[in-house]
């Protein structure tokens, strides 16, 4: 009998972590289902970068659904009055919530996951979160994870008829160096992806903001120079 | 010094219970903010009724909100191949779960209502979600709101800045017939609400569907005649 793999959507949003994400649930067995979403971000160019890690990693399909956060606004990433806020160093990143949070957006990106989980028939969502070296959202915490879990299970036919949907969140307690480190052994190209909040329109990260700037970290722990920033130069 | 009323997001379908939930919410003190979802629907009707009721009530915004739940497929009241179920009267509606289930729908539109609330600074969220005269979706139940309100603490910066974050479900606990007999107390116009699975273009009800009989059956029960029938009979 042929072992047909079981189905997993993976929250694929064209960045490091991602792309990561991707390749541990392939790795784990599972026949990966990502989902990418427009949701009124400043740049297109992290779709077109979760379109290359899909195609890099031959998924079982890529679903990018439109969604509406940008009409409710309150996010640097999202509104375009407010300033992406620029630093020198990792370290002079603040603990505050930053300017660059989205309001409920993971919430709001589990929730379609869980959906279409639902339609799959699959008990296995893949979220790349990531509590150490991030940048102070609290929908990114193990708690936040647990919580959604029960949630997911509470929330579905496939929860109430005895099956158990996980949320899975390989990420959350590596640091960007062991993430990075990860990745290359899985084959993760990271030339494809990007991280930058504010990048030039030709997808040239900035260099300065949190996300860029964690990346660089992240990539002197691992002792790996970035093949995003070689090609971009 | 002027009292000034704190904000509620109330998800408003253009249904009985919806309806009720922002007449509750608004004689509560909250100003309302009502949001709605156009969500691959079969019938667009119930966002002109949905309109009609922010209208009825003068409420403080209605945000219509457009979202993909139809690409991912699955359900009755999504996919056109799927045919609406159809019974003669309430009793022969099943405890299964139905057809017209669509996946982690009320999960997607609290993440929704959350993400406004968080950018209105609002610690007050309403759905009119019913455990007693339902059709048996999972994400009706009293323990299913529970848990999406301590995802809803621990997702967002409100919760975690010390702030309280609540998941109205006022009519959770109350028959149908109650519901209409609340509404009624508070000025509810029941002809402006449309509760079928399967009306035809100009909004009249099948009267066959599960919604419609237990419409039928609440207003038998509350000793009132629909309004909504009369107007379209």
């Amino acid at each position: 009998m042929k072992n047909v793999p079981a189905p997993a959507v993976v929250l694929l949003s064209g960045g490091l972590d991602s792309a990561t994400c991707v390749a541990i649930a392939q790795q784990s067995g599972f026949s990966v289902y990502a989902i990418s979403f427009r949701y009124g971000q400043r740049h297109s160019i992290e779709l077109t970068r979760a379109a290359a890690v899909a195609k890099h990693f031959s998924i079982q399909k890529h679903a990018i659904i439109d969604i509406d956060l940008a009409k409710l606004g309150g996010s640097a990433l999202t509104d375009m009055a407010i300033d992406v806020p620029k630093h020198d160093t990792a370290e002079e990143i603040g603990t505050d919530i930053p300017l660059t949070y989205v309001p409920a957006r993971n919430t709001v990106f589990l929730s379609y996951a869980l959906a279409w989980a639902e339609v799959l028939d699959s008990n296995d969502i893949f979220i790349g979160v990531n509590a150490l070296d991030y940048s102070g959202y609290p929908d990114c915490r193990p708690e936040y994870i647990q919580a959604y879990e029960m949630v997911a299970n509470l929330a579905t036919k496939r929860g109430v008829s005895g099956e158990k949907l996980t949320i899975h969140a390989p990420l959350i307690h590596m640091t960007k160096g062991e993430i990075i480190r990860k990745g290359i052994d899985l084959g993760v190209d990271y030339s494809l992806t990007v991280s930058c909040y504010d990048p030039t329109p030709e997808g040239k990260p900035c260099r300065r903001c949190d996300s860029c700037l964690l990346r660089a970290r992240g990539f002197a722990q691992a002792g790996i120079s970035d093949p995003a920033l070689q090609e971009t130069q």
